[in-house]
Protein backbone atom coordinates (compact mmCIF):
# COMPACT_ATOMS: atom_id res chain seq x y z
CA UNK A 1 0.00 0.00 0.00
CA UNK A 2 1.30 3.71 -0.66
CA UNK A 3 0.10 6.54 1.08
CA UNK A 4 -1.64 8.94 -0.88
CA UNK A 5 -2.83 12.63 0.27
CA UNK A 6 -4.66 15.85 -0.31
CA UNK A 7 -5.67 18.66 1.15
CA UNK A 8 -8.12 20.91 0.07
CA UNK A 9 -9.99 24.33 2.11
CA UNK A 10 -13.64 25.87 2.06
CA UNK A 11 -13.16 29.70 2.76
CA UNK A 12 -16.06 31.57 3.65
CA UNK A 13 -17.52 33.84 0.98
CA UNK A 14 -16.05 31.98 -1.55
CA UNK A 15 -16.93 28.36 -0.79
CA UNK A 16 -20.12 28.77 1.79
CA UNK A 17 -21.73 31.40 3.55
CA UNK A 18 -22.74 31.04 7.25
CA UNK A 19 -26.25 32.24 6.57
CA UNK A 20 -26.56 29.32 3.62
CA UNK A 21 -24.83 26.23 5.59
CA UNK A 22 -25.07 25.24 9.29
CA UNK A 23 -21.84 24.82 10.88
CA UNK A 24 -22.28 21.14 10.67
CA UNK A 25 -22.93 21.64 6.94
CA UNK A 26 -19.74 23.26 6.29
CA UNK A 27 -18.03 20.46 8.78
CA UNK A 28 -19.28 17.49 6.56
CA UNK A 29 -18.24 19.48 3.52
CA UNK A 30 -15.01 19.98 4.42
CA UNK A 31 -14.61 16.41 4.54
CA UNK A 32 -16.46 15.10 1.25
CA UNK A 33 -14.46 17.64 -1.07
CA UNK A 34 -11.41 15.54 0.45
CA UNK A 35 -12.74 12.28 0.47
CA UNK A 36 -14.16 12.36 -3.25
CA UNK A 37 -10.20 13.39 -3.83
CA UNK A 38 -9.17 10.13 -2.28
CA UNK A 39 -12.15 8.29 -4.07
CA UNK A 40 -10.81 9.78 -7.36
CA UNK A 41 -7.34 8.22 -6.59
CA UNK A 42 -9.15 4.65 -5.65
CA UNK A 43 -7.87 5.01 -2.20
CA UNK A 44 -9.23 3.93 1.29
CA UNK A 45 -9.11 6.92 4.06
CA UNK A 46 -7.17 5.82 7.00
CA UNK A 47 -6.74 9.42 8.99
CA UNK A 48 -7.58 13.13 8.52
CA UNK A 49 -6.01 16.20 9.74
CA UNK A 50 -8.50 19.64 10.70
CA UNK A 51 -6.80 23.08 10.43
CA UNK A 52 -9.43 25.67 11.80
CA UNK A 53 -9.05 29.49 11.14
CA UNK A 54 -11.60 30.86 13.50
CA UNK A 55 -12.99 34.25 13.39
CA UNK A 56 -13.71 36.02 16.93
CA UNK A 57 -17.44 36.05 15.99
CA UNK A 58 -18.20 32.18 16.23
CA UNK A 59 -19.78 31.20 19.11
CA UNK A 60 -18.48 27.62 20.94
CA UNK A 61 -21.99 26.36 19.86
CA UNK A 62 -21.07 26.72 15.81
CA UNK A 63 -17.55 25.28 17.00
CA UNK A 64 -18.83 22.30 17.96
CA UNK A 65 -21.26 21.86 15.26
CA UNK A 66 -18.64 22.31 12.42
CA UNK A 67 -16.69 19.46 14.52
CA UNK A 68 -19.61 17.15 14.68
CA UNK A 69 -20.33 17.95 11.25
CA UNK A 70 -16.67 17.15 10.53
CA UNK A 71 -16.44 13.79 12.96
CA UNK A 72 -19.76 12.05 12.14
CA UNK A 73 -18.55 12.19 8.15
CA UNK A 74 -14.51 10.63 9.60
CA UNK A 75 -16.97 7.84 11.55
CA UNK A 76 -18.47 6.73 8.58
CA UNK A 77 -15.42 6.65 6.47
CA UNK A 78 -13.39 5.15 9.33
CA UNK A 79 -11.41 8.32 8.54
CA UNK A 80 -10.11 9.30 12.24
CA UNK A 81 -9.01 12.74 13.41
CA UNK A 82 -5.66 12.26 14.20
CA UNK A 83 -4.29 15.87 14.12
CA UNK A 84 -4.51 19.67 13.32
CA UNK A 85 -4.21 22.82 14.03
CA UNK A 86 -6.15 25.87 15.31
CA UNK A 87 -5.27 29.99 14.25
CA UNK A 88 -6.81 32.70 14.86
CA UNK A 89 -9.13 34.32 11.73
CA UNK A 90 -8.89 38.70 10.83
CA UNK A 91 -11.23 37.39 8.10
CA UNK A 92 -13.82 34.73 7.54
CA UNK A 93 -14.10 31.04 9.01
CA UNK A 94 -11.40 28.94 7.04
CA UNK A 95 -11.24 25.26 7.02
CA UNK A 96 -8.80 23.14 5.94
CA UNK A 97 -8.76 19.47 5.78
CA UNK A 98 -5.62 17.26 4.64
CA UNK A 99 -6.94 13.75 4.01
CA UNK A 100 -4.23 10.59 3.90
CA UNK A 101 -5.20 7.43 2.21
CA UNK A 102 -4.15 4.21 1.62
CA UNK A 103 -4.47 2.33 -2.43
CA UNK A 104 -2.08 -0.73 -3.78
CA UNK A 105 0.70 1.15 -6.26
CA UNK A 106 -0.37 -0.77 -9.19
CA UNK A 107 -4.36 0.75 -8.23
CA UNK A 108 -3.95 4.31 -8.05
CA UNK A 109 -5.85 5.71 -10.62
CA UNK A 110 -5.07 8.88 -12.01
CA UNK A 111 -6.05 11.93 -14.11
CA UNK A 112 -3.03 10.64 -17.07
CA UNK A 113 -4.14 7.48 -18.01
CA UNK A 114 -6.47 7.80 -20.46
CA UNK A 115 -5.65 7.07 -24.22
CA UNK A 116 -7.46 7.60 -27.86
CA UNK A 117 -10.19 4.63 -27.60
CA UNK A 118 -11.17 4.49 -24.14
CA UNK A 119 -14.38 5.56 -23.00
CA UNK A 120 -15.89 8.36 -20.90
CA UNK A 121 -18.35 7.62 -17.93
CA UNK A 122 -19.89 9.87 -15.73
CA UNK A 123 -21.19 9.15 -11.71
CA UNK A 124 -24.78 10.12 -11.08
CA UNK A 125 -26.77 13.50 -12.26
CA UNK A 126 -24.90 16.27 -12.68
CA UNK A 127 -25.73 20.02 -11.99
CA UNK A 128 -27.86 19.81 -8.61
CA UNK A 129 -25.22 21.58 -6.64
CA UNK A 130 -25.16 24.75 -8.82
CA UNK A 131 -28.87 24.68 -8.59
CA UNK A 132 -29.24 24.69 -5.02
CA UNK A 133 -26.16 27.19 -5.03
CA UNK A 134 -28.49 29.63 -7.64
CA UNK A 135 -31.39 28.96 -5.41
CA UNK A 136 -30.17 30.26 -2.31
CA UNK A 137 -28.10 33.20 -4.17
CA UNK A 138 -31.14 34.29 -5.71
CA UNK A 139 -32.94 33.62 -1.87
CA UNK A 140 -35.89 31.99 -3.47
CA UNK A 141 -38.18 29.70 -1.62
CA UNK A 142 -37.25 26.22 -1.19
CA UNK A 143 -40.82 24.66 -1.82
CA UNK A 144 -40.21 21.71 -4.41
CA UNK A 145 -38.75 18.63 -3.23
CA UNK A 146 -36.38 18.89 -6.40
CA UNK A 147 -35.34 21.96 -5.12
CA UNK A 148 -35.11 21.03 -1.65
CA UNK A 149 -32.40 17.90 -2.87
CA UNK A 150 -30.14 20.77 -4.80
CA UNK A 151 -30.20 22.82 -1.81
CA UNK A 152 -28.84 19.49 -0.25
CA UNK A 153 -26.13 18.81 -2.69
CA UNK A 154 -24.68 22.29 -2.38
CA UNK A 155 -24.71 21.68 1.61
CA UNK A 156 -23.78 18.03 1.97
CA UNK A 157 -22.02 16.50 -0.79
CA UNK A 158 -21.74 12.71 -0.42
CA UNK A 159 -18.19 11.40 -2.01
CA UNK A 160 -18.07 8.19 -4.35
CA UNK A 161 -15.40 7.02 -2.24
CA UNK A 162 -17.27 3.12 -3.05
CA UNK A 163 -17.49 3.47 -6.54
CA UNK A 164 -13.83 5.20 -6.75
CA UNK A 165 -12.11 2.04 -4.38
CA UNK A 166 -14.18 -0.70 -5.81
CA UNK A 167 -13.43 0.12 -9.70
CA UNK A 168 -9.24 1.02 -8.42
CA UNK A 169 -9.79 -2.16 -7.22
CA UNK A 170 -10.96 -4.16 -10.08
CA UNK A 171 -8.12 -1.95 -12.54
CA UNK A 172 -11.02 -1.34 -15.16
CA UNK A 173 -10.67 2.49 -15.51
CA UNK A 174 -7.66 3.92 -17.43
CA UNK A 175 -8.45 7.24 -15.61
CA UNK A 176 -10.47 9.00 -13.02
CA UNK A 177 -11.02 12.64 -11.94
CA UNK A 178 -13.53 13.64 -9.56
CA UNK A 179 -16.15 17.08 -10.65
CA UNK A 180 -15.30 19.22 -8.37
CA UNK A 181 -14.93 21.90 -10.74
CA UNK A 182 -17.46 20.94 -13.12
CA UNK A 183 -17.97 18.08 -15.93
CA UNK A 184 -16.50 20.24 -18.60
CA UNK A 185 -13.38 20.94 -16.50
CA UNK A 186 -12.58 17.12 -15.82
CA UNK A 187 -12.61 16.22 -19.36
CA UNK A 188 -10.16 19.00 -19.90
CA UNK A 189 -7.96 17.74 -16.89
CA UNK A 190 -8.12 14.36 -17.88
CA UNK A 191 -7.05 14.95 -21.47
CA UNK A 192 -4.07 17.61 -20.55
CA UNK A 193 -3.26 15.05 -18.34
CA UNK A 194 -3.13 12.46 -20.47
CA UNK A 195 -2.09 13.74 -23.90
CA UNK A 196 -5.04 13.02 -25.43
CA UNK A 197 -8.48 14.05 -27.02
CA UNK A 198 -12.07 13.45 -26.31
CA UNK A 199 -15.48 13.80 -28.17
CA UNK A 200 -18.14 14.39 -25.90
CA UNK A 201 -22.04 13.87 -26.95
CA UNK A 202 -23.21 16.79 -24.23
CA UNK A 203 -27.13 14.69 -25.54
CA UNK A 204 -25.91 12.16 -23.10
CA UNK A 205 -24.88 13.89 -20.58
CA UNK A 206 -27.02 13.08 -17.58
CA UNK A 207 -28.18 16.51 -16.29
CA UNK A 208 -30.61 16.29 -12.87
CA UNK A 209 -33.88 17.21 -13.28
CA UNK A 210 -34.01 20.71 -11.94
CA UNK A 211 -30.72 22.15 -14.20
CA UNK A 212 -29.66 23.23 -17.31
CA UNK A 213 -26.92 21.26 -19.52
CA UNK A 214 -24.75 24.26 -18.53
CA UNK A 215 -25.06 24.02 -15.25
CA UNK A 216 -24.47 20.31 -15.69
CA UNK A 217 -21.05 21.16 -17.83
CA UNK A 218 -20.32 23.40 -15.68
CA UNK A 219 -21.57 24.96 -12.54
CA UNK A 220 -19.36 22.12 -10.34
CA UNK A 221 -19.25 21.48 -6.81
CA UNK A 222 -21.65 17.91 -8.06
CA UNK A 223 -18.59 15.24 -6.44
CA UNK A 224 -18.90 12.87 -8.75
CA UNK A 225 -16.25 10.59 -10.39
CA UNK A 226 -15.43 11.08 -14.72
CA UNK A 227 -13.69 7.90 -15.19
CA UNK A 228 -12.10 7.00 -18.54
CA UNK A 229 -12.13 3.21 -19.54
CA UNK A 230 -10.77 1.29 -22.13
CA UNK A 231 -13.28 -0.42 -24.22
CA UNK A 232 -12.21 -3.80 -23.66
CA UNK A 233 -12.50 -3.73 -19.47
CA UNK A 234 -15.84 -1.86 -20.10
CA UNK A 235 -17.58 -5.29 -18.88
CA UNK A 236 -15.03 -5.31 -15.91
CA UNK A 237 -16.22 -1.32 -15.16
CA UNK A 238 -19.41 -1.88 -15.27
CA UNK A 239 -19.35 -5.10 -12.55
CA UNK A 240 -17.44 -2.53 -10.54
CA UNK A 241 -20.38 -0.26 -10.81
CA UNK A 242 -22.69 -2.71 -9.48
CA UNK A 243 -20.71 -3.79 -6.66
CA UNK A 244 -20.08 -0.59 -5.66
CA UNK A 245 -24.20 0.05 -5.92
CA UNK A 246 -23.80 3.23 -5.12
CA UNK A 247 -24.93 5.05 -7.96
CA UNK A 248 -25.36 4.85 -11.88
CA UNK A 249 -23.21 5.70 -14.67
CA UNK A 250 -23.21 7.30 -17.82
CA UNK A 251 -21.41 6.99 -21.30
CA UNK A 252 -20.53 10.21 -22.23
CA UNK A 253 -18.25 10.02 -24.86
CA UNK A 254 -14.83 8.75 -25.51
CA UNK A 255 -10.72 9.68 -25.74
CA UNK A 256 -9.52 10.64 -29.06
CA UNK A 257 -6.02 11.81 -30.93
CA UNK A 258 -8.33 14.82 -31.66
CA UNK A 259 -9.04 18.01 -29.64
CA UNK A 260 -9.81 18.31 -26.17
CA UNK A 261 -13.52 19.80 -26.29
CA UNK A 262 -14.31 23.03 -25.07
CA UNK A 263 -17.61 22.54 -22.88
CA UNK A 264 -17.74 25.42 -20.92
CA UNK A 265 -15.66 27.19 -18.24
CA UNK A 266 -15.74 25.37 -14.73
CA UNK A 267 -15.76 27.25 -11.61
CA UNK A 268 -13.41 30.10 -11.12
CA UNK A 269 -11.05 30.35 -8.51
CA UNK A 270 -10.06 33.76 -9.06
CA UNK B 1 9.01 3.31 10.22
CA UNK B 2 5.74 5.21 11.07
CA UNK B 3 3.95 8.10 9.54
CA UNK B 4 3.78 11.48 11.31
CA UNK B 5 2.01 14.28 10.03
CA UNK B 6 1.70 17.64 11.37
CA UNK B 7 -0.28 20.87 9.88
CA UNK B 8 0.38 24.58 10.78
CA UNK B 9 -1.18 28.05 9.73
CA UNK B 10 0.19 31.03 8.90
CA UNK B 11 -2.45 33.93 9.04
CA UNK B 12 -1.82 37.32 7.51
CA UNK B 13 -2.21 39.78 10.19
CA UNK B 14 -2.25 37.26 13.12
CA UNK B 15 1.06 35.47 12.65
CA UNK B 16 2.79 37.98 9.97
CA UNK B 17 2.40 41.42 8.09
CA UNK B 18 3.27 41.62 4.66
CA UNK B 19 4.57 44.93 5.84
CA UNK B 20 7.22 43.14 7.66
CA UNK B 21 8.43 39.65 6.03
CA UNK B 22 8.76 39.36 2.60
CA UNK B 23 6.81 36.91 0.29
CA UNK B 24 10.42 34.80 0.57
CA UNK B 25 10.26 34.88 4.49
CA UNK B 26 6.50 34.01 4.67
CA UNK B 27 7.22 30.89 2.39
CA UNK B 28 10.33 30.08 4.45
CA UNK B 29 8.71 30.29 8.21
CA UNK B 30 5.33 28.49 6.69
CA UNK B 31 7.51 25.62 6.31
CA UNK B 32 10.04 26.39 9.05
CA UNK B 33 7.10 25.79 12.05
CA UNK B 34 5.50 22.22 10.58
CA UNK B 35 9.35 20.85 10.52
CA UNK B 36 9.63 22.15 13.65
CA UNK B 37 7.26 20.09 14.67
CA UNK B 38 8.44 16.95 13.01
CA UNK B 39 11.91 17.63 15.13
CA UNK B 40 10.01 18.03 17.82
CA UNK B 41 9.25 14.40 17.06
CA UNK B 42 12.32 13.13 16.18
CA UNK B 43 11.03 12.41 12.50
CA UNK B 44 12.56 12.66 9.48
CA UNK B 45 10.87 15.23 6.62
CA UNK B 46 9.11 13.00 3.62
CA UNK B 47 6.94 15.50 1.90
CA UNK B 48 4.87 18.38 2.05
CA UNK B 49 1.26 19.91 0.87
CA UNK B 50 1.23 23.76 0.63
CA UNK B 51 -2.22 24.83 0.66
CA UNK B 52 -2.62 28.98 -0.23
CA UNK B 53 -5.63 30.97 0.32
CA UNK B 54 -4.69 34.13 -1.90
CA UNK B 55 -5.94 37.84 -1.14
CA UNK B 56 -6.50 39.67 -5.01
CA UNK B 57 -3.97 41.94 -4.09
CA UNK B 58 -1.33 39.51 -3.71
CA UNK B 59 1.11 40.30 -7.38
CA UNK B 60 2.31 37.08 -9.32
CA UNK B 61 5.88 38.12 -8.83
CA UNK B 62 5.01 38.07 -4.66
CA UNK B 63 3.46 34.82 -5.53
CA UNK B 64 6.75 33.31 -7.08
CA UNK B 65 8.59 34.17 -3.79
CA UNK B 66 6.27 32.74 -1.53
CA UNK B 67 6.65 29.63 -3.60
CA UNK B 68 10.68 29.92 -3.44
CA UNK B 69 10.71 30.69 0.60
CA UNK B 70 8.83 27.24 0.35
CA UNK B 71 10.67 25.37 -2.01
CA UNK B 72 13.99 26.60 -1.03
CA UNK B 73 13.45 25.21 2.52
CA UNK B 74 11.37 22.19 1.11
CA UNK B 75 15.00 21.06 -1.10
CA UNK B 76 17.40 21.52 1.69
CA UNK B 77 15.12 19.85 4.16
CA UNK B 78 14.63 17.01 1.20
CA UNK B 79 11.25 16.93 1.76
CA UNK B 80 9.32 17.69 -2.04
CA UNK B 81 6.43 19.26 -1.95
CA UNK B 82 3.66 16.43 -3.56
CA UNK B 83 0.47 18.35 -3.49
CA UNK B 84 -1.49 21.48 -2.15
CA UNK B 85 -4.41 23.67 -3.01
CA UNK B 86 -5.07 27.04 -4.20
CA UNK B 87 -7.99 29.31 -2.70
CA UNK B 88 -9.15 32.96 -3.49
CA UNK B 89 -9.05 34.87 -0.16
CA UNK B 90 -11.65 37.75 1.07
CA UNK B 91 -9.65 38.58 3.72
CA UNK B 92 -5.52 38.00 3.94
CA UNK B 93 -2.85 35.62 3.04
CA UNK B 94 -3.48 31.99 4.60
CA UNK B 95 -0.46 29.38 4.30
CA UNK B 96 -0.81 26.30 5.28
CA UNK B 97 1.59 23.47 5.01
CA UNK B 98 0.73 19.74 6.16
CA UNK B 99 4.53 17.94 5.97
CA UNK B 100 4.96 14.39 6.88
CA UNK B 101 7.55 12.67 8.66
CA UNK B 102 8.87 9.15 8.75
CA UNK B 103 9.97 7.69 12.24
CA UNK B 104 10.94 4.23 13.82
CA UNK B 105 7.52 3.42 16.28
CA UNK B 106 10.05 2.97 18.98
CA UNK B 107 11.89 6.12 18.25
CA UNK B 108 8.77 8.67 18.63
CA UNK B 109 9.08 11.73 20.84
CA UNK B 110 6.04 13.07 22.52
CA UNK B 111 5.27 15.23 24.89
CA UNK B 112 3.73 12.40 27.14
CA UNK B 113 6.94 10.49 28.33
CA UNK B 114 8.88 12.73 30.90
CA UNK B 115 8.79 11.28 34.69
CA UNK B 116 9.84 12.89 37.66
CA UNK B 117 13.42 12.84 38.37
CA UNK B 118 13.82 13.55 34.26
CA UNK B 119 16.04 16.86 33.50
CA UNK B 120 15.08 19.30 31.78
CA UNK B 121 16.79 20.84 28.40
CA UNK B 122 16.62 23.69 26.06
CA UNK B 123 18.31 24.27 22.97
CA UNK B 124 19.73 27.58 21.75
CA UNK B 125 19.15 31.01 23.25
CA UNK B 126 15.69 32.18 23.92
CA UNK B 127 13.21 35.37 23.30
CA UNK B 128 15.19 36.25 20.07
CA UNK B 129 12.04 36.12 17.59
CA UNK B 130 10.01 38.34 20.36
CA UNK B 131 12.40 41.04 20.46
CA UNK B 132 12.72 40.88 16.80
CA UNK B 133 8.57 41.24 16.73
CA UNK B 134 8.25 44.12 19.18
CA UNK B 135 11.34 45.89 16.94
CA UNK B 136 9.10 45.71 13.36
CA UNK B 137 6.09 46.61 15.70
CA UNK B 138 7.37 49.37 17.69
CA UNK B 139 8.80 50.49 14.09
CA UNK B 140 12.33 51.06 15.37
CA UNK B 141 15.69 51.50 13.48
CA UNK B 142 17.29 48.05 13.26
CA UNK B 143 20.71 49.41 14.04
CA UNK B 144 22.95 46.82 16.10
CA UNK B 145 23.45 43.47 14.61
CA UNK B 146 22.01 42.06 17.78
CA UNK B 147 18.63 42.95 16.53
CA UNK B 148 19.13 42.45 13.29
CA UNK B 149 19.93 38.74 14.43
CA UNK B 150 16.24 39.11 16.17
CA UNK B 151 14.26 40.56 13.20
CA UNK B 152 15.37 37.16 11.36
CA UNK B 153 14.60 35.04 14.36
CA UNK B 154 11.16 36.74 13.69
CA UNK B 155 11.21 36.20 9.75
CA UNK B 156 13.03 32.74 9.32
CA UNK B 157 13.34 30.74 12.05
CA UNK B 158 15.70 27.67 11.99
CA UNK B 159 13.85 24.33 13.02
CA UNK B 160 16.39 22.16 15.09
CA UNK B 161 15.35 19.10 12.47
CA UNK B 162 18.93 17.54 12.96
CA UNK B 163 18.86 17.64 16.92
CA UNK B 164 15.53 16.26 17.11
CA UNK B 165 16.29 12.65 14.28
CA UNK B 166 19.65 12.25 16.53
CA UNK B 167 18.29 12.70 19.57
CA UNK B 168 15.20 10.20 18.41
CA UNK B 169 17.76 8.13 16.85
CA UNK B 170 19.67 7.49 20.14
CA UNK B 171 16.44 7.22 22.56
CA UNK B 172 18.39 9.63 25.24
CA UNK B 173 14.88 11.82 25.91
CA UNK B 174 11.58 10.83 27.39
CA UNK B 175 9.93 14.00 26.04
CA UNK B 176 10.06 16.56 23.72
CA UNK B 177 8.54 19.67 22.46
CA UNK B 178 9.52 22.73 20.50
CA UNK B 179 8.99 25.93 21.73
CA UNK B 180 6.60 27.68 19.16
CA UNK B 181 4.24 29.09 21.70
CA UNK B 182 7.34 30.06 24.06
CA UNK B 183 9.58 28.36 27.07
CA UNK B 184 6.37 28.45 29.60
CA UNK B 185 4.29 27.14 27.52
CA UNK B 186 6.22 23.55 26.31
CA UNK B 187 6.94 22.94 30.19
CA UNK B 188 3.49 23.23 31.12
CA UNK B 189 2.44 21.33 27.69
CA UNK B 190 5.09 18.44 28.73
CA UNK B 191 3.78 18.29 31.96
CA UNK B 192 -0.03 17.98 31.71
CA UNK B 193 0.66 15.52 28.87
CA UNK B 194 3.32 13.24 31.41
CA UNK B 195 1.15 14.13 34.61
CA UNK B 196 4.39 15.57 36.26
CA UNK B 197 5.30 18.60 37.50
CA UNK B 198 8.37 20.22 37.39
CA UNK B 199 11.32 22.74 38.96
CA UNK B 200 12.65 25.29 36.82
CA UNK B 201 15.54 27.50 37.87
CA UNK B 202 14.50 30.59 35.64
CA UNK B 203 18.33 31.81 36.23
CA UNK B 204 19.55 29.20 34.44
CA UNK B 205 17.60 30.13 31.29
CA UNK B 206 19.52 30.64 28.24
CA UNK B 207 18.18 34.49 27.27
CA UNK B 208 19.33 35.88 23.81
CA UNK B 209 21.31 38.78 24.75
CA UNK B 210 18.91 41.29 23.17
CA UNK B 211 15.93 39.74 25.30
CA UNK B 212 14.53 39.63 28.68
CA UNK B 213 13.75 36.67 30.67
CA UNK B 214 10.19 36.80 30.31
CA UNK B 215 10.48 36.96 26.64
CA UNK B 216 12.57 34.15 26.62
CA UNK B 217 10.06 32.42 28.82
CA UNK B 218 6.61 33.76 27.05
CA UNK B 219 7.89 35.69 24.08
CA UNK B 220 7.09 32.33 21.74
CA UNK B 221 8.45 31.89 18.42
CA UNK B 222 11.92 30.42 18.79
CA UNK B 223 11.20 26.74 17.40
CA UNK B 224 14.13 25.86 19.89
CA UNK B 225 13.14 22.21 21.71
CA UNK B 226 12.72 21.38 24.90
CA UNK B 227 13.29 17.99 25.79
CA UNK B 228 13.05 15.72 28.98
CA UNK B 229 16.10 13.58 29.93
CA UNK B 230 16.07 10.13 32.08
CA UNK B 231 18.94 11.32 34.88
CA UNK B 232 20.81 7.92 33.42
CA UNK B 233 20.81 8.90 29.39
CA UNK B 234 22.01 12.54 30.15
CA UNK B 235 25.59 11.49 28.69
CA UNK B 236 23.69 9.78 25.88
CA UNK B 237 21.59 12.55 24.96
CA UNK B 238 24.87 15.03 25.81
CA UNK B 239 26.75 12.60 23.12
CA UNK B 240 23.92 13.15 20.72
CA UNK B 241 23.72 16.86 20.56
CA UNK B 242 27.36 17.03 20.03
CA UNK B 243 26.21 14.36 17.22
CA UNK B 244 23.94 16.83 16.18
CA UNK B 245 26.68 19.50 15.54
CA UNK B 246 23.38 22.63 15.38
CA UNK B 247 22.99 24.05 18.70
CA UNK B 248 23.89 23.84 22.20
CA UNK B 249 21.61 22.78 25.06
CA UNK B 250 20.75 24.20 28.48
CA UNK B 251 20.20 22.22 31.63
CA UNK B 252 17.09 24.55 33.30
CA UNK B 253 15.22 21.75 35.81
CA UNK B 254 13.45 18.79 36.48
CA UNK B 255 10.60 17.09 36.63
CA UNK B 256 9.40 15.92 39.78
CA UNK B 257 5.86 14.85 41.40
CA UNK B 258 5.12 18.13 42.56
CA UNK B 259 3.18 21.45 40.81
CA UNK B 260 3.08 22.23 37.01
CA UNK B 261 5.28 25.88 36.98
CA UNK B 262 3.42 28.98 35.84
CA UNK B 263 6.16 30.52 34.38
CA UNK B 264 3.87 32.86 32.63
CA UNK B 265 1.10 32.97 29.56
CA UNK B 266 2.37 31.87 26.19
CA UNK B 267 1.51 33.45 23.14
CA UNK B 268 -2.37 34.19 23.04
CA UNK B 269 -4.11 32.55 20.33
CA UNK B 270 -7.29 34.31 20.98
Amino acid sequence: MVDVVTTDALVEGVHFRREWSSANDIGHKALAVNLSDLAAMGATPRAILLSLTLPPDLSLEHFDALLDGVLAMATVSKAPLVGGNIARSTGGLHVEITAIGAVRPRRVMRRSGARPGDRLFVTGRLGAAAVGLAALTAGVDITSDALASCVAAHRRPSPRLRTGIVVANNRSASACMDLSDGLADAIQQVCEASGCGADVDTSTVPVHEAATLDQALTGGEDYELLFAVPRRRTRLFHAAIKQAGEVPVTEIGACTKGAIPDLGQGFRHF
